[in-house]
Parts: structure tokens; sequence; C-alpha cells
């Protein structure tokens, strides 16, 4: 392990923008001497208990009064990171807080990196790493769903679970590898079908780990709906009206909608991020051409690709031609809307013989509203690929994790094939052993200075 | 007073958005009982010491984990707002803190109304009412100046020197009231030439303080700049390069800018909130005319008008005519900026002699950065009204302040009119009291419940 944990960090804890109070945290072994060279309590914060919060003033190097604080000072080990933290609370502004930060890192502090003190906590034993995974993904959580997995993960669910399987998994290699060492007196401490039932019994459940990623995954970063279509088919007006608000422009001129615009829905717990796009059509302006390939990038990464038909016009050949150029469209989940439904009478019938309805589409009417509920319930069903949040079932809602399961996996089939082959314990020990490292990995038993830097940088500053 | 008091508040205390650390605060008699009934450490708060800090559960009414917290615990009268205060520190999730919010709230909690922490320590006389003002500001200030003139109001500083001036002229209306007793003795507790000198000192500091306004407002609220001219002169070049980034979309199609855009800068500590604005002309374009609209409207509040002509295009008929009808521009502080002088070779002088240049323009060539420092430096000393920040001087920020200033300005004027035209020294009194009932006000030792309303009503929520 690196040296950086001698040095003691600093960072803006709270979210950045103006509140009523701001935290400016920090953690090390010279946190508590370097909060107080700025702070004037009634004591030195070196002399005070642990779990204390001491009003003072915080001034600047000239001695000036920077601002009114309140510093709580946590000592190691009983702290976030497991190090002395001093936690200084002062008035939300930006400007305010940064320069309290500015004075504590004048004073000896260095800046943390994202994550750090998070990334202190694991190194210090606190929490394992499928935990600290956890306070990222808790922070970033927008609905209850992603709130119960998250907290269930940082409660150490997952990192149980796994912690149960890897002992099974040890256990098993430990009796193989000691028969191994009994070979000559041919003992068998341990029959072959036991050590199949284990493996499938460990199977099963890293099976169902890995199934429940799909659900965990929309729980977690929810779904990508992206709406394209023709210019002025009413992509902004089925945006807005699925927002409930008037947040795109919208007129009758074709090609109002420039920037792609993004915004965010609640479905029945499920987080839906829309996107409007620039209509798409051959056009000689250069800013909306501009428009047109981000359009084309947004369907790339889709979930959900909305397409939207004006059925006052039909289907038109620019609408077949759009839809033969999405390559890869049908793999995702398309769906089409017919909108504009209040603008004809009667002669829909007709509309659906002469069109390339190939699927069944969903008729709305942005104008009067006809069809929302139809359109968020579709919606709604085709991201629900799971049967919800269970009591007991551990839910995997991290790519990471779920890469290691299925290398754990696909060790666990390689022991299988070494069983069935007559291969000796070795080999079996050696794949057993690979697993266990698969698992390790999620709750950072196994582990690298590499995959570290990745978790940790993901994380917000202050965190 | 009402009894508002007497119910307990809750609100998030730290700014909106994702981060490590967010702080749900309670404030009222009930604040302990409320957050034990969802928290679950070591010890219930009750029991515990003011100024602790406990690490815990907080669970929701099923009892299911919803965050592991820390508790701070601070009694009355030692807390911000006098009363029983619990701060809960959770994970800095959006969703996550407004969860523990609404089971505060659930539990019994009132939601708190802006400012309302700050107004119940006004009310429980922790700070008197410019202090809490102060607060307000404070969170808002964006540079070292508005920083300073904050912290010093917060400090007292102004406050003190109002105290100042009431005692001197209480002191002195008790002894005008004295004689009015003894008035058929004839006796003479203070001449008439020791009233006019007292009148006197208090008026000069008190037109001090009128005078500080002018700097104080700049530091507290910072300078509009509006960029405005007809399409296609380099507005959003111009504010770009002020940017000294690619804020706005720039490209050589007139009329690309539609939305007002708004970004700040620092000059030498003071904010400059630059408007770009789209470019005044007529048209047919729908979208466009509603942006020459709002252009007009940000021209209304400007505090400084950059009015930007195309060199290479010389002042043309539509400049003049967008010159003449800016009505009260002239009140304004207007600069000719004017641009693309890269275009130009030697020709200048002819440009000069053929447009309508009636006062100092500034040459600059957004393409190549030519002219920016002396654009920097005039709006510097364009919005430099005042001779900085003094060590020792009161600097009145805000507008109810210097508004209860001129208050007590006018009734000090009709005080020395009424010794001048030997008034009865009944009549100076009541004049006199009445500056000292415009200067409490100042400091909310003189006020009224809509007043305070109006004020605290300007805070965010969680102050």
């Amino acid at each position: 392990m690196t040296t950086f944990r001698e040095d003691t960090i600093a960072a803006i804890a709270t979210p950045i923008g103006e509140g009523g109070i701001s935290v400016v945290r920090l953690s090390g072994s010279k946190a508590i001497e370097i909060a107080d060279r700025a702070f004037r309590g009634r004591n030195s914060l070196a002399s005070v208990a642990t779990h204390t919060a001491h009003f003072g003033r915080f001034v600047n190097s000239h001695g000036d009064l920077v601002d009114d604080v309140v510093s709580t000072v946590f000592k190691q080990p009983h702290s976030y990171t497991g190090e002395d933290v001093v936690e200084v609370s002062c008035h939300g502004g930006m400007y305010l807080t940064k320069i309290i930060l500015a004075e504590l890192l004048d004073h000896g502090a260095r800046m943390a990196e994202p994550g750090e003190f998070t990334k202190r906590a694991f190194l210090n034993g606190r929490i394992d790493l499928s935990q600290a995974e956890a306070v990222a993904d808790l922070i970033k959580a927008r609905t209850e769903a992603a709130q119960i997995t998250s907290i269930q993960q940082l409660e150490g669910r997952l990192s149980s679970e796994i912690r149960i399987l890897r002992e099974r998994l040890i256990n098993l290699v430990s009796l193989i590898e000691l028969e191994l060492d009994f070979v000559e007196e041919g003992l068998e401490f341990v029959t072959r079908s036991r050590i199949t039932d284990e493996i499938s019994v460990v199977e099963d459940r890293i099976n169902s780990m890995i199934d429940s990623y799909g659900v965990g995954k929309i729980y977690r970063e929810g779904v990508k709906v992206v709406l394209c279509g023709r210019p002025n088919v009413g992509k902004s007006s089925i945006f807005n009206m699925l927002l409930n608000s008037n947040r795109a422009i919208v007129t009758n001129i074709p090609g109002t909608t420039r920037d792609t615009i993004e915004e965010s829905i609640n479905i029945n717990g499920v987080i839906f991020t829309l996107n409007d796009t620039a209509g798409i059509r051959e056009s000689d302006d250069t800013i909306e051409n501009e428009g047109v390939l981000r359009t084309k990038a947004e369907i790339e990464t889709a979930d959900i690709l909305l397409f939207i038909i004006d059925l006052s016009e039909g289907y038109t050949k620019t609408d077949s031609s759009i839809i033969e150029n999405l390559a890869g469209v049908r793999e995702r989940k398309l769906m089409i809307i017919e909108n504009k439904c209040d603008l004809i009478n009667g002669s829909y019938n007709e509309m659906i013989s002469s069109g390339l309805r190939t699927r069944e589409a969903i008729i709305v009417s942005a104008k009067t509203g006809f069809g929302l509920e139809t359109l968020r319930e579709k919606l709604s069903s085709l991201s629900a690929n799971g049967s919800g949040l269970s009591d007991k079932s551990v839910i995997v809602t991290n790519i990471r994790h779920v890469n290691s399961l299925r290398d754990a996996h696909m060790n666990l089939e390689k022991a299988k094939l070494s069983l069935q082959g007559g291969c000796t314990g070795e080999f079996v020990a050696l794949d057993l052993r690979a697993t266990c490292n698969s698992l390790g990995e999620i709750i950072g038993e196994v582990t690298s200075d590499d995959i570290l830097t990745n978790i940790f940088s993901k994380f917000c500053i202050g965190k």
C-alpha cells in the first residue's frame, strides 16, 4: 500500500451551493492540530473529548474573523475514516466555504481526492469495498428502491452473502487440499458427490445474484428513454406531457428543439430519464445539423426508444427511412407513438391499413393528454423485468460486482468440468480458489490499486 | 408576539444537491424527543450531554434502516436558535435527505419556513435584526468584499454604531424632556448649542453610513452588465471573451443567440453579472422575436450597458435607431464597444469621422482578444464609485438599512428646523425620538411582524 495515509486531507463535505450550513471535513493524524490553527473557541480542539461540538471563531492567517463556526471532533478510531476527524460547520455560502477550506489547506492539509474519506474508511477496515461503493450509490439514489438496495448493501447484506459463499468454498478447498497431502494413504476427506453438491449450492446462489442485476441496474441507474422522429411530429410536446411541465420550448415551427434536453420522471419508483431530441431531417442549417448529430448519439445509448409519428400525416417515407437507418434499434426496446390523434376523425383505420404498422403503436394526443396513462404504463412494464424488491434476497446493482460474480461462475463451471473429467483434486482446488478470489474482489479482500482508484475516482469530493 | 415558537421546526440545512454529508436540523422544545423517535444509537438523545455527537441508525416508522447517521445535540439556550437543536448528519443524497426530513415531520416536527431558524435566534435574543440579515448576506457572498462586510455586520459592527448613535440621541432627548418638567423654573439642562452640536455629530455619522451604501450595494449584489446591439456584431463572442470560455454558442449566423444567457465574472473583487442577449432587429421569426422582448427587459434593469458595434460595417442606421430607442440609457452607464477591429486596416479614422461617435468607445477584437484588458479596467472603474473597504468604517449594504438611515436623517433635519425656528423642546424631542425609532428599525429594537416576515422570507429554507 502507498504512504498516502500519512497526510491529513480536507474537503467540502456538503453539496455545492447555498444553504444554511456547509461542512468542511478534515481527516488524518494532524486534523485536530490543523483545525486548531484557525479555530478560536473556549478551548483548543486538542483538549476536548471525542464526539463533542464547539462553537468558536474561524480566523484567517491575519487573525481576521472569517466566520462563526461549530467544530466537531471525532478521535480515531471511532470516526468515519478511522482517523482523527474534524468537521467545521460554517454558514453555507459557497465563497465562505471555499475560504475556510483554503485556510485549512494553507495550514497543512491536502485537498482530498474524490472518495478519499471513504477510501480511508475502507483501508482502515471500517467498511469493506462493497459497502464503500454503497455509500456512493446511496448518495446518488433518487428512488426508494435505489435507497433501499444501497442501504442494504451498506448494512453488509451483499458482503455477508459473499462471505458465507467464500467460507463454504474455502472449507471445501481446505478439505480437498488436505486430501492431497494424504494422497498416498488414499484417504478421502470429502466425497466427490459432496463437492458437486456444494458447488451446486454456491452456483445457484451466485446465479440468483447475477439474475438480480437486471432489476438492480434499473434501480440504481434508471432507464434512459429517447424521443425521436421527424421534425414537428410533437416530440417536445410528448416530452412535456410526460413531465407535466413546459420544460421544452414548443412552437409549430419544425426544428425548434436544437439542443438535446434531458429530464427525469419517476414512474412506480423507477427513474426514467427522458431525452428530447432534435428532429431528424436533412437541413442546411448548421446549428440544426449539429442537433441531429447529437440525436443520433443519444439513440445509440437509449434503453427505450420512443419513435413519434404524426398521425395527421400518417407514416411517411421519411418515417420509414429513419426506422431503417436506426441500426440496432430492434435490439433495444422500440415503442411507436402515434401523436396528434386529436386531428383525425374516424379515418384512423384507413391510416393503419396504409402505414408500416408492424407493431402495436400507442395512440396519444399531446394536445389533449389522451393516452398519457397508457404510455406511462407501457414504459413501466417495459422496464420491469424483475419481480421487484423482496425482503430477503440480495440485489446486485453494480456492474463491477456482477462481473466478478460472472467470473466466479465461470471458475465454478471449470471446477465442475475438472470434477466430471476426473481431474485430480489439485485442479479442482485451483478452480475453486479462483472462484474465491473473484468473490473476494467484490468485498475488497482481493483487490488492486487500479480497482481502488477506479472505484473511488467516481465518488464526489468530500465523501 | 405570536405563539409560533411553541412548535418544533425541521428543514434540510445544507445546500440542495449531492455531497458527502447533508444535515437535517430540528429546533424547538420537542427537537430531542422527535429525533429520538427515529434515531437508534447507543443511548437515547434525551440522555446525552449538550454539544455531543452520536453515531446511530436512522429508521423509518416500520423500523427499517434508512441511513447511518450522526446526531448532534445542542441544548437550549446554548444553540443557534436558543432552543433545543438536533442536527442529523446523513449521507448527502437528495432522496435520502428528503426521506429523513419526511420521517421527522411525520414524528411531529413542522416544516420550517425560510429563515425560521435565524428568526427564532433573533426572537430569542441570540442576535439582533441586522445580524440576522448578515447571515443571509454571508451565505450569498461571492467575493471577499461581500464576505468581509457581511461577517463585520454579523459581528455587530453596524449594530454597535447604531446603538451608540441611538444612545447619544436618547440621552439628549432625556435631558430635553427633563427640562420640560422644570419649564416653569426656567432651568436649562442642555444648551441649544450643545443640542445642535450633538445633532451634527450624529448626522455626520448617519451621512457617512448612507454614503457607504453605493459601495456596499456593489459588494453585496454585484453589477449587472447587459451586452446588446444588432445581430451578428459579436455580442456572444465578447461575452465569451470576458468569461474566457465558450459558454455561448457562436456562429456566423445572425440571430444564433435566442435565450438570454447569464454568467458572472469577478473583476478586482467585484462580481459582474454578464447578460448576453439576442440581437435587436425586426424579424419574422417567432422564436427570435420572443428573444428580442427578453433583451429589452434585460436592458431596463442593467447597471452597465455594453452596446456593441461591428467596426467592419461602421455605425449603421440600425445602430443609431437602437441607441435612440434605448430610452433612459443615458441615465445608466453606457459603454460603446467597437468590435472586429481585426477586420479593418488603417481605415479606422475614416470610420470615426463618419460615425455617431459621441463618446469614447473601446476598440476590441473578440477574435484576437485585443482590448480585453482595457474593457475589464473600464468596467472596474465604472463600478468603483467608492474608495474600497476601509478597516474601520461601517459599510451599509442593505437597502432596508439605508432607507431607515434616510428616515433617521430626515427626522434629524426636522429637529434642526424646529431648533432654528425656535420651537419648544417638545417638538425637538419628538423629532429626535422619531430618529431613534428609525435607527431602532435597523437592529430590530423597533419592528413589526410585517418587516420580520419580509426579511426572513428572503432567506433560504434551513437557515
